[in-house]
């Protein structure tokens, strides 16, 4: 059975911030992400965390976009891609995103098995991550930690040997049963699933279809799984309020822009908490 | 026979987002533009697209320019101007914009060459574009695709030997009957035509006189193009909510800045597409 | 006598933009401004004059500004200051603008008596050119066109053997005559004069004394003296526009930021404009 | 006893511009701040000295940050730190924050010695500056200017031996009356003590809670500190408007970002000033 989660869904699991709350309460998380030649998507993955209420947002990334990070977010910390990652390295961070423009070559494949292997917080997998994911699926099943895949369908083809998609919602749910894993099917009212609860989003809308809108989906998910939410509540609430920001722009825009989501999210947000 | 267009003709023809649009069904465009000398070109041009709707838009452009894209645009993908243009490395794209900023000079004229000669999408000459175009104006005889050529008047007297501006409209025509393109001629009230079917912008005004209005617009066209509009329709479109979009600002503003002017478009674009 | 300008004054010399003004029409013009010392009062300086209608804006300066400029204003043209400038180079501008952030070292001594000797059009003469002048004020004397100096009080006892305020007026007039220039003394109630005609500026508040306020003022000033405006004109509307504008955001503002008062400035003369 | 410091006592304590006030009048501040590492904490502080109505800004920092600052806010004026700063150098100050980003390596550590040895007006000591100074604590008691210490819990713990927090309002007290400085401990209701009198906030909320809210905070201090208030003022008055603003935002946002805060504190300040 799949449930529809809608505007009261995530009223009801959008958490008050504590009165007492000091910055590291609300989460410290790395995104990973970004290239020398992908740029933007580093950018708007981070902004999308911070925006949704992460305490401290740590990027790790190519020096062209650690470079240029501060000018476009003074609030994040940004520093370059090491050699390798240690789990003394990663052992503080709250939540993990690796995967958003981080590219696919030798360097990508390296650090993504680097932070697989020597980090033990909660991990969102998407993008480029997806794709080196998709040619060493064996990795998910050593996790004892909640993982969250954000496939679109081109991506979830790669994942698993899919064709046709009557059955498509089946198939996911099976993936994440099989695999132990929470899995975002991107698309028109977006699938989460982790095998055994599955939810359809129900906001959203034709105006979001421009890249870079993942991206800033990825980062705001992580700012949730960073901030006391259990993953799949991570996921689900993510997607919901990235449609949902979405759809108060474009009652009066015909195209939603990455950026513009962004700047409406910590508004949209106080929406939806409106009891 | 020259039709005003005016909103009514754009409300007709803007189409709406299908519901379960992807990203790249919106058009993945490129633009070559911009170079080191003049950067702020590519820039307008390229949020001018991606504000327009396009889904996915790649800038070609100086090392300068790439540099400094993510920090003004993160949607877009930009990429350094290669020494070629493979019939490869242009296949995939639904529209081609070639010209603002790119200089005059001999790598400038080569890249122009390339573009032409190895891609096969509809196309858009433009600016320093249609000054190499001038020198060269065989290339336009054998092309199969749809071509746009968006000179202002002193580009158009390049173009074609013409003095005196009384006859300028015949004379558009006819250039554009002559040479199997669209002619965007722009100036007050902005004449498109194929030769056959010709139309006079009714949008617009003086605010707009403005650097980097045309790029701007070029962006837009790029956008429409891209994204299932025929040829002429992208033209006079994009002219038509161009101009709207500068008198939305206009009502209330000395002048219109291009940069402000393309933050305004997705709204304006909501309130042509109402009925 | 000293009149007193204010909006009714502004109303009156504000011209409507031409219906059919292409952006030459509005004036090409030169800011020669910023150094790698000072490179904000660049940035204000140009998009003072973009902001305030000019048709194209050139900016001539360090390499750390021009690297810079698209980021912040795309509108305008960068290009790193030559070693030296011909009639040639200059001869296509409407109005030039020198000073503001140049710099007192000896390229910035060369650059000024350079772009002296060598333009015939209109000029502003700001901030550091002020100090350059003071040691060469026999440069004034062989002028042939409109010169305007803007100096605030400190600036203007370098210029003249002035200690005391009680007749600051009355020196003020004399030394405009005496020199041939129009003469803005910058502070409350900004005095404009030509050492005939005379005008104290009604607009303008407290809330405007900050850093890079007079970088904002200086390009504004240039876009009227490029626009087919009297140079005393150009000089007093500015003042007046630039205290306007402040005045509007000073409403609801304990301090004006010389960037959000750019941003204002063209609502800010819709508002004069309208009869 | 410890006063609740409310929005009466603000608008009672906040200063009207002079109506003359020149931008030196108000303040010509230092901020040293910022590292290659932590570029945004310069920012951020920096942008909060400038919308507090600092007349002008100095920062002295990394290559890294001077490079972009302009872009940020051009109405800064940024230096690259020198290898020693002279009492020449820092005589000119009327109010100095060191700390923000600054980084813990010998270049800070013998940095943040110059400036207390060869300054002489009234100092701010912030974030990386306090990690610095507590293990140098004696420097405090040579002081014979206003020194403001900014530790939030964290911070103030190795400052003193200090441990439980029951007696927390006392022991800072004491801490202040014994190193005869002014201590703003952050956190909830933060408390700002001289040792003799002591206020306890009542502005700021739960959606503050964000990386980089501290560096805005100190940056908004020194344009007081610099702008004749006494030190005990700048330093209540610079926390309760601080807050005020993120309270004014959080009415309709889910979390306050630096960045938004700072846009608002001109507006904040305005309300504030309403008798």
């Amino acid at each position: 059975l799949v449930k529809y989660f809608d505007r009261s869904d995530a009223r009801k699991m959008l958490k008050e911030r504590k009165y007492d709350g000091y910055k590291n309460y609300y989460g410290v998380d790395l995104l990973v992400a970004g290239s020398a030649q992908y740029k933007g998507a580093a950018l708007l993955a981070t902004k999308g965390a911070v925006a949704s209420g992460a305490g401290i947002v740590h990027l790790s990334s190519a020096k062209e976009v650690v470079d240029i990070m501060p000018l476009y977010l003074p609030e994040a910390i940004s520093e370059i891609r090491p050699g390798s990652y240690s789990r003394e390295m990663l052992k503080k961070f709250d939540a993990i995103c690796i995967g958003p423009g981080m590219g696919l070559d030798m360097d990508a494949y390296h650090c993504f098995i680097d932070v697989i292997e020597n980090s033990t917080c909660p991990l969102i997998i998407d993008a480029d991550g997806l794709t080196i994911l998709s040619n060493n699926l064996e990795l998910l099943d050593r996790q004892q930690r909640p993982i969250i895949l954000t496939p679109h369908l081109g991506e979830f083809k790669r994942l698993c040997d899919f064709s046709g998609d009557d059955q498509l919602t089946e198939v996911a749910i099976n993936f994440a049963k099989e695999h132990h894993c929470i899995l975002v099917l991107k698309g028109p009212h977006t699938l989460v699933t982790d095998g055994k609860h599955s939810y359809k989003n129900a906001s959203g809308n034709k105006a979001m279809a421009v890249g870079g809108m993942g991206d800033t989906l990825a980062g705001m998910m992580t700012a949730f799984l960073g901030g006391h939410y259990q993953a799949i509540e991570a996921a689900i609430l993510a997607v919901y309020i990235h449609g949902f920001t979405g759809d108060l722009i474009a009652r009066d825009h015909y195209t939603v822009l990455p950026e513009e989501l962004s700047k409406m999210i910590p508004h949209a947000m106080s929406l939806i908490g409106q009891k």
